[in-house]
């Protein structure tokens, strides 16, 4: 059974008063943006909010324990992994259990000081090279905002089932979303939603039929060479920034394909100590992506003979370690079709978008492949928002009015989930 | 009149006594090494052992000034660029003015910590990264040894004229005896001494007879792309790491040169901010060597425009800075007769080798020009000692035996060069 | 109106009968392969075919005129460029003009001669380095076996307007097209057909709805250096080969792209003379292409600047010479739907797919864009035929079943046209 | 016993009586010009001078045999490697064997058609792209020219011992010399003289202390991928153009060395078939040098391993073939010695340079250390000649009044080392 329109209408009205304080979260959270595995403050502030709202959470190191991770940092600083968190809330009642998703990490981007709201409105990052250039600071308002509506909601309500709300760090990397998997947290995961704003989706739009999620996969390479006096000496050197560079035109020349998606990035690179020493260390970063998982396999497999051989081509020795991933991924149909039919009773969105392709990797897309893997069902959908520069650039900016629709939607969403599912007894969103 | 046997064996006398005191200054140095322009502590340490010596010194600012300076950090720490330090001893009696330098800075390289006398006698770097891997520790020393006796020495034997002794900061790179020149330190010298250790001549040779000092340019690149998410939009990036990378294999083929001592080196890159953003902003630095000014000028101009160029190529901006610089050098037929005439009479070392090319730079040769062209004469000379490993490597450690002959013949030196003074009234050492 | 089924079955029926002449030429053909712009046996044998069936015929230097062309060779051998030949029937009657255009020239690659149909049964190519390996020889039997079909039954069933029948030629790096355009033979055509065996349809089925045609250009790149000794004097040289080495990877790094069917392929590359001198001279050749057209002007600017930039980072003049272009192009969805109603008519295919994108360049599209110009329709369309292997491939053969069905398919879309024309006085296929 | 004052004078009389001869001789050579292995008209013509002057020759495949030569072609043209000569003059009467080498082939270089005497005198180049643009026509006319007065002047003087005027074939690219050496032709020789022309050495000079003559191995490296379709299937191909150029720029890298004369040059390179296809060929030629053979060694190994690796990190096959080679030499000491009192006592040249470093490679080391190594005695000798333009380069032409000088003083070398055999029985020059 489907809510009725009034408990639609109540939704609504329920998230268009929250957005002065939706704002005041954003901005907030823009403020003080922190690097995937350090979201110490946006943690802490996060499970403040959760437990004002009654919410027990599990977070840091209780969520994702303190096992090997993805994209760790070579000197980690304090805290570093000890982030992240998630509520959970139990109806009590028999029904299936949902699971929101949003996540919580910046970017290594300086944020620009002009022409650009947040610097304007004075929520500017105060963080030197740090930005929220992604989103990720409406997302966890989002997250934030649907806490608020939904436990009183169910209740009201007399709902069954779970509501499982995740604030996932590391996403940027595809790192965090692997940890939650492997911690175990999606086995019981009927439905699982995640969202992303903007993205070119504008104002008043939202696209459900989303396909297109590149799998990608992030490495880092480490080159160890031989140091030699560059003037006296240079041939007894084995130079790692020559073969370094070497390895980048080689790499980017693998990104031709007739393949869609395949793209190659060498995103980061150091070499060197000294003008004068031939430099016997480098390392570098890059990524790959496919719009389907065996291209993308394929790939893998010629980056790294591209590299481990360009590296005995040049006497040096080299390590290639894997720091992220995220799978391809599409909304099933049945999905895409049943959340059309949410947004369409709940008035969140006047347009619903079907055929978007999202281009681009999300590590949301291991959480939605593991929760398909066990029979669960799952859907990434894209939010609009006008934006003021496009997403990873210094100008990026949304439009704050985005927020009250976004958590209109979800908290629609899992009223309608754990709804239908009192009916029937714990069939998923998609069923 | 040349100094009489007697005196050549009580320098002589004097040098071996004062052995055990060379060794703990120069282990001190070593223990505490310090980048170029930042050698602060170490020059407190120069200073102070001057001081109790007697001498007036001038340093840091006020040895150099706060011009602009050539290899100045973009990010300079406190006291940076406020280091080096010159004494004087006037004799007050007419006569030449004879400068003595020596370098006091370090490299960027970790020391080794086994199969190597430092850690095992634990005078070891305790700086991290940063190591005496060239001697200018054991420099220092014989600076500081030849302020010890040069004083005294002097007042007994009646010389006439003036000595200088400079500790020079920031010798790699070639950044700081541009900043002595421009200061104006070398205008009356009449004859100007330098001295390395090791660079393979071994413990008890000299070699007098020195050419082969490479010109030799410092530069720093950096570009300016334009950043783009690396997955939906790498098209309209510019991405500056792989114009870097290009530049890089296009520098390093500019080296081939039937010239002698034509080298290039980019030593250090970095570039890039997160794997997946296409890298708007890259930053290396270069160096560039000939035998010959005008081999050095030239390649100087097509390594320009091969950067500017391929920056042009790639859609980005360039700009390159000079950092640095050494001139070409040989020491005049006339001042290696002159030394070798010396070390005879002073039996300082047991051989001295003539035709040694020395094949790698040295900003001495800044000092040794501008001491040319007014006139005087100067000699850069390689005082032997047995080496664990090559010059610019994490064992590099030479014979500590070598400082006592290295302090015996420079100070038999500035004894000839003074005393002969005296009877002709101002010729110099080359004369 | 439409044609009745009695004419349907009439074109099957002799369509069929031609079979073996259809195989007979095509591997006549296939023994005798010509490059682009020299098909002059080809041409011959075409011409002969075409007047025996009394078809007035233009051919060669009549048909293209002596007018610049693009890729003309550097050193062309005699009859160069004077190929290709356009038939043209006229019923008298007023209608519409329809072109059938086929494409007549092989590939530079050498023909398999194991494990490959033509070797076996005895025709394969007696032209060293040079093979029909993309179906052009399946292409002009097929438009000879419509030459055959044609004028009787337009006579017979007393059709209107007029048939171009135009064997076009040098294909294969986008040439001919435009000198076809340039000589004014499309600016009364009405309605185009261009039709394409294989690129992965299978024998049975026809895909009519076909988009996805790449924009491409070619370009030659000429470099020209300086050449010195490569012992004595390499300093002294402009190195063209390493210059065109510096550019083929900066050209491939290029290719990364959001936007969709963007390559860039270097395909040949010629440089230096000998071993020991440094080369002064290079060659090469690439290609760019883009799914749509305003993609490939970006990346042909980026390319060209890319080439001249870098030509003058390493001192050495260039040249870009555009050698050939094909344009993108979709067939509109009224020339599809026309089209699979014929099909269905005719019978001649069993399967019509829609919405197959071809990926790949074809100069079609120039003639296409041409006619769609000044208002008339065009539509490129792919008869399946089951590959041994896949285009351009020393292996790469196709199933002579079906050769049948391309012309009976074609005749039935002739004889529509012209039908239909008659009765409505000049409207085309898509009308 | 030293020939006479007078002999001297009628050798110098002698030779200039040669003038005009000598110069019509080399222009034939000139206009006719025949890349190595192919000297065939050369031959034929140096045989009939020969010939006519009474000496016996052995000649092309008689000469060398038809083993494995390097350098070979890889379609060889009817003759190649029929050509070279020895011409034998025995005394018969006891004394050292003494052997001239010449060399005979010219150069892949177009002729310059203005400012050049050549082409303004009519002489210039018949055979298109090919040019003697090193000096070997003049070569060969000072061996025919020492042939023409040799074998008077050896009977006249009742001298003892044997000449053998070598004119061998493929001297670029280091390929006859090794072949001669392999025929045996040199066990018996106790004095190796060679000679060139130029090299900075200006008419009226003559380098007899030669050394710096750099060892150098060529190779030919033949790289092996897989074709695809640049448009539809890019990834499916395996690059070997692209290969080859990332081969290239780490090839140039390795040339950075503080050995002395070390080179890395390719010359050649050539891949791919057509645009529009992934290149699955690709072949290139490259030489090394160094100026000790050690260095070499060092070298050759690292290029190898670059091309294998380099070749794997492209997934493509790599062959290395060794084309040519020449070894490191510096004439002894007593044979300049022994060279410039001949010059001083015959007059050929006012000015004889001793310390003059070759900084280039000539296989006659391959003869010279061949000699050396059963205990002969050799020297390779720089004959003055001023110049139009460097060697190898289009305007390349050099002073004909060298030619007289050339021959005279060869001539009386021959005479000086029969002559004093005579009177101790078998000694060399370097006596």
């Amino acid at each position: 059974m489907d809510p009725d329109p009034a408990l639609h209408r109540r939704i609504a009205g329920d998230a268009a008063a929250l957005r002065g304080w939706l704002v005041d979260l954003r901005r907030d959270f823009h403020r003080h943006p922190e690097l995937g595995w350090r979201e110490t403050r946006t943690t802490r502030r996060i499970v403040a909010e959760l437990e004002a709202l009654g919410f027990e959470t599990t977070s840091g190191r209780d969520l994702l324990g303190d096992a090997a991770r993805l994209g760790k940092s070579r000197s980690p600083v304090p805290g570093e992994g000890d982030t992240g968190c998630i509520a959970v809330h139990d109806t009590g009642r028999p029904g299936p259990t949902v699971c929101l998703r949003v996540d919580i990490d910046a970017l290594p981007i300086p944020e620009a000081a002009e022409d650009h709201i947040p610097a304007e409105a004075g929520f500017a990052s105060a963080a030197e090279g740090v930005m929220h250039a992604c989103g990720h600071d409406g997302h966890i308002a989002i997250g934030l905002g649907v806490a608020r509506l939904v436990g009183p909601l169910l209740a009201r309500e007399r709902a069954g089932g779970r509501v499982k709300l995740l604030f996932q760090p590391a996403e940027e990397g595809g790192r965090g979303a692997r940890a939650v998997v492997d911690a175990g947290w999606l086995e019981d995961v009927d439905l699982l939603i995640a969202v992303h704003l903007g993205l070119g989706v504008p104002s008043g739009s939202v696209a459900l039929g989303v396909d297109g999620f590149l799998a990608t996969r992030k490495f880092a390479v480490t080159l160890d060479g031989r140091a030699a006096h560059a003037g006296k000496d240079p041939q007894s050197g084995r130079n790692a920034l020559l073969a370094a560079c070497q390895m980048v035109t080689g790499l980017h020349a693998l990104a031709q394909s007739g393949a869609r998606g395949v793209r190659v990035n060498v995103g980061l690179l150091e070499a060197g100590t000294a003008l004068n020493i031939v430099p016997a260390s480098a390392r570098f970063e890059f990524e790959i992506r496919a719009a389907a998982n065996d291209t993308l396999e394929d790939l893998d497999r010629r980056c790294r003979r591209l590299v481990t051989a360009t590296a005995t081509a040049h006497g040096i020795g080299s390590e290639i370690e894997l720091r992220g991933s995220a799978d391809a991924w599409a909304n099933p149909a049945d999905v895409a079709t049943w959340a059309e039919g949410v947004n369409r009773a709940s008035g969140a969105y006047e347009h619903a978008l079907r055929g978007f392709s999202f281009d681009a990797s999300e590590d949301a897309t291991v959480l939605a492949n593991a929760v398909a893997a066990h029979g669960g069902r799952a859907g990434i959908f894209v939010l609009g928002a006008d934006l003021a520069s496009g997403h990873h650039t210094p100008q990026f900016d949304f439009d704050e009015a985005a927020l009250v629709p976004g958590v209109q939607l979800v908290t629609a969403m899992l009223a309608t989930a754990l709804a239908r599912a009192e009916g029937d007894g714990g069939a998923s969103g998609g069923g």
